[in-house]
């Protein structure tokens, strides 16, 4: 839970003593910031796959999440899948949200501004004709995104702040506004 | 499972049947495709925050996925997180994996090409110099993401061209290559 004494060094459940010697070690060796994420991914059945995430690289080594994370993905009946879980899409909209989430967290505990609430809902609008292959011009991904926020804490205007600069640090808004340059390699037999 | 009959409608767990009369409904009539995607967020504290994905738009009307999907996110401890679940980024690299491979069994099925495996790797480089602001001109997002596919069926080269058709309609794979705008809407109070 948030704490809200002025002086302490856990504001927003963030440890802010820890977040600036972080940042100080950073500064004193910059190889510590190369990280490298990881998903696998096994095909169960039809659009109904299985992703696991738990190793990762960062810090000068290899390291572990605390637990073995492990995600369906599928279609919907209306898209001829099973429903096992959620669309692919829809896991870039939950990342989005998190991101930006974690920023203004962060961002608001440096700034010594207390948070008690926030939420946001994602929203994506996609044609799927563009991966049907139906429409002529159409993308295949979302057109656009709508990411709308409610947050509650000590100064509406320093929140609105706070959100801005989350979003000018945030590495999914970069990925998903800008992208990424992705280069696939196959094994077949 | 896969069904290995060749004049089966069901080929790879995926009802070609109702895939190619769903694309004729579509063509029917496009409004069917349009889609909204939606995840909501709630933060928790700190880096932690929990995602749900349940509701979306499409066929138009407002429809559910059978089950509520509930995702934590969070920072690992090196990242002065408690690590209560995958960081965000990777969520965005577990997307692209299943994307992809829907598709894979998709195409397949259409081209009556019999799969028995597809497991991949997605793996993303990402400086923090760039979220951290300890970096002029490094980005916030990964700087490059790389998949290795391994596929199993019925001839490689058809394996591969499958793997090739199904990067250039994927969904994902085109938000997280070309990007999409993004809105950001801040209640604050």
């Amino acid at each position: 839970m948030p704490t809200f004494t002025d002086d302490s060094p856990i504001r927003n459940g963030v440890d802010t003593a820890t977040l600036f010697a972080t940042l100080d070690a950073v500064k004193g060796n910059n190889e510590i910031a190369k990280f490298k994420f990881r998903a696998s991914n096994k095909w169960i059945s039809g659009t109904h796959s299985q992703g696991t995430i738990h190793g990762f690289y960062g810090a000068m080594q290899e390291m572990e999440h605390n637990s073995v994370h492990i995600f369906d993905a599928d279609h919907p009946a209306v898209l001829v899948g099973t429903d096992t879980g959620p669309t692919p899409t829809e896991y870039v909209l939950h990342a989005l949200a998190a991101c930006l989430t974690a920023g203004i967290a962060n961002i608001a505990a440096a700034r010594k501004i207390n948070l008690t609430e926030v939420e946001s809902v994602v929203e994506g609008d996609i044609d799927l004709l563009g991966i049907l292959g139906l429409g002529e011009g159409v993308r295949n991904g979302f057109q656009g995104i709508k990411v709308s926020f409610k947050l509650k804490g000590d100064d509406a205007d320093k929140l609105r702040q706070v959100v801005e600069q989350s979003r000018a640090r945030s590495a999914v808004y970069d990925i998903v506004t800008n992208g990424v340059p992705v280069e696939i390699e196959v094994e077949a037999g």
